[in-house]
């Protein structure tokens, strides 16, 4: 809770409620710091010059380590004819609820629908089946940048449930299961690092359930994050699809001793949901915090003008500008007040705020305060990039700490419905054991009016009962209400 | 013309026809050089790593520029409604016949047909009057890097013109004329240089007449390219959009005296095409040559193995790999001769091969074949990296020159109507004179069979007579055939 005079000021400039009221909380946060807005089109959105940076740098940082592994980037179209769509049943079912049709063009009527990509399996698969001829074609691991439409009818959230999103979807073939589940560790791995070590992100991972993995895949493995709300939302992920859609697709080559064997697939995406996730995890009653390796702006300067010395300190600042080897804007607007500004950037999520006025110009030093903790520093202007680095990296620590925490002190143990109905109301993520039976999974949903198996720790071992139907467990399981 | 054993050589491998059968050669080498191929929806296209890593180029160094110029990269919406594209009258008018509607969604039909974005004009600038209250917010200078469908319905071709594309477009807002139109000189700055730069194109830029202007704009401008087959292309484009969509669509702001204006307005794109563009004026009967500075692979090493030789000649050749600062593909398959390697690589039109064999070894050198002229040349391993800049960028040099030339040669002046009939069916862009009048220009497209005027040279003043009707000339123009 915060202490009423804060409480006051927080109101006063920027957001009109508390991340206690969460949802109103994450909507204002992200649209009043000017990082995304509402579309023409229900549920469309738009990503602004600071969430599209935030996006730049995820996909740069994620293809990089993608290249170092030999993937290559490809674009296949947007449109998937619907006879292709259909080759994969279990894709079919599981993706037509949300997909966007075209069916004419210019004024004629198309002869047949085309979808609107939810996901390229079925486009990229057909090409594979004529590309990939022998061993020596494999392994082919493409991926692609792009836009993909699930038009939802659930109430969408900017960035978290828009209904159209940016992603990666790499689409990878290998010779043998043993090759493709050795890709399984290199991907998660990645997108644990840009989670962690980019956007300060704790995640877990989890395997899905039989009922909640993607329409197509032997397996559904995904870094799951924990919202302040206590909703769990589904990060990046990782399919392994076995033959299924090798089989479908007839993906086929010819081993080295001549023999048509069918390849070994897996897909994996990261989009444009982890920055909501990010905005969602770090901000706090005054708006947004962007962690400073991804932020657009790593510092503002503010400068603090009194008549008398006022082109001395504005010169200082913009020598500084030059001088600091981050990504830095000087806010030297006229008709704004220092405090106005203090809180229009605290409200967007800078990291780090530099002061400067006539006083620190004499002491040749610069006022750094971070928007973390609000901890003022004097910096001496003569090491200040060194010091500043470093103050910037413990921002980066700590909100990836705080992230740690905020997972642990949302997680609780329960060991029967009781416990874990009520631990749902408290807006819990649970940790329970369950037997493997669907039914159970499904008597879940309904006991807890909505929270389902987010997915299963592979990690640990069950050695207690099914929380719903007391049977012996074979699962270490995580429940909680879900995106 | 070829000699006849050439002639039979580059029959046999590789490309079944020469460059002088342009659309057939096109086809066959941008497909067989692995970069594109067909998908399954008809007119869309697949763009396989090398050709997307091209575009990754391309795109990486015109964003540079772009931000350099303050311009920051945004996300749209693909989905457009049907009344917001109805807006603007012409531009509706110019974009509708080719536009692919969205009706249906899961089972529901849409209320409102949505239009996939052929260009986002009318999406970006129903945000930009919300968005835009004061000079303050002015110059606002936003890009996207997306896709857009216009569903032709003449002729597909693979690049050149496909029913999707990707694009950057620009689309950006000032408080006055002046300021909107210094913009035209740095964006098509920063083309030209991309174009001349890195591709090795030399283009021209022309004005284009009203009736070939963008849809919705006050003129347009175009760097435009000839192709080998006498056709021209329209290149990256300026529109001067004046205060037409201003008003279409309430952008307007409070000027420094608290008045309202409209603002002014410019768009600007380059395309995927170029890619087309470029490997259509560059190939020749081997296939394709790709300019070195955009290049996926630059280098490729072909290892001459001898038994005896062999493991020594392939270590120094894993050696040369490394030390090599440039992006090189060591082709160490043993199931192909180095003729073979020979021919596929200068089909898939890598800039230069390096061979080593057993002799170079000893003699601490290795051979550098140049894909444009076929010149081998001896280089000593130690100085390598230097010497091979050096021929790289001659090679460069060496396609911008031919370019040039190529476009020189293709130019010829004409003065009536009996010469521009006999220029256009020997495939030549034309010079002449116009009088200024839409009804000589129609005419010039009945008379030609279908070539129209590419557009006004702005540089050259006229002093002459009108091609068609002979009265006074305002304009000097080009016309040829074009896509």
């Amino acid at each position: 809770m915060l202490k009423k005079k804060e409480k006051k000021t927080s109101k006063k400039l920027g957001l009109e409620v508390e991340k206690d009221e969460y949802s109103e909380w994450y909507t204002q946060a992200v649209i009043k710091a000017d990082l995304v807005d509402y579309s023409s089109v229900s549920g469309c959105q738009i990503l602004k010059p600071s969430a599209y940076a935030i996006w730049e740098k995820i996909k740069e940082e994620t293809d990089k380590r993608f290249k170092k592994l030999g993937i290559k980037n490809v674009y296949f179209p947007l449109f998937i004819p619907e006879s292709l769509l259909k080759k994969e049943e279990s894709h079919l079912k599981g993706f037509s609820p949300e997909v966007a049709w075209v069916t004419e063009a210019g004024k004629r009527k198309l002869q047949e629908r085309l979808a609107i990509r939810p996901t390229s399996e079925t486009a990229m698969y057909t090409s594979y089946s004529k590309w990939i001829r022998s061993w020596r074609d494999l392994p082919l691991k493409y991926n692609q940048w792009n836009n993909v439409v699930r038009w939802e009818f659930k109430h969408p959230i900017l960035l978290i449930r828009p209904r159209e999103f940016l992603w990666n979807e790499g689409h990878t073939c290998f010779a043998t299961e043993k090759e493709a589940l050795i890709e399984e560790k290199q991907i998660l791995g990645i997108y644990n690092e840009i989670l962690r070590d980019y956007l300060a992100i704790a995640g877990f991972v989890s395997r899905k359930t039989e009922s909640e993995k993607f329409a197509g895949a032997e397996f559904t493995k995904a870094i799951e994050c924990l919202l302040p709300n206590g909703r769990v939302v589904q990060g990046p992920d990782f399919h392994h699809d076995g033959q299924i859609f090798a089989k479908a697709f007839d993906i086929k080559f010819l081993n080295k001793q001549g023999k048509e064997e069918y390849v070994w697939q897996n897909t994996w995406a990261i989009t444009t949901r982890m920055i909501g996730i990010m905005l969602a995890i770090h901000g706090d009653n005054k708006g947004l915090i962007i962690p400073p390796r991804v932020a657009p702006v790593q510092i503002v300067i503010i400068p603090i003008l009194f008549e008398k010395t006022k082109e001395k300190v504005l010169k200082k600042a913009k020598e500084l500008k030059k001088n600091l080897k981050f990504r830095t804007f000087l806010d030297n607007r006229k008709e704004y007040s220092p405090g106005y500004k203090f809180h229009d950037w605290e409200m967007k999520g800078i990291p780090l705020r530099i002061e400067i006025g006539p006083k620190d110009l004499v002491k040749n030093q610069i006022i750094a305060v971070r928007r973390d903790t609000g901890k003022k520093e004097i910096v001496r202007t003569k090491d200040m990039n060194d010091k500043i680095k470093k103050i910037l990296d413990d921002i980066h620590k700590n909100l990836l700490k705080k992230s740690e925490d905020m997972l642990k002190k949302g997680t609780t143990k329960v060991k029967n419905m009781a416990e874990l109905t009520k631990a749902i109301k408290n807006k819990k993520l649970t940790v329970s054991e369950w037997c493997g039976n669907e039914k159970c999974e499904d008597w879940i949903k309904t006991k807890t009016q909505g929270a389902k198996i987010i997915g299963i720790n592979e990690k640990a071992k069950a050695r207690g009962k099914c929380v719903y139907c007391g049977k012996k467990a074979k699962h270490i399981i995580w429940i909680a209400k879900s995106y």
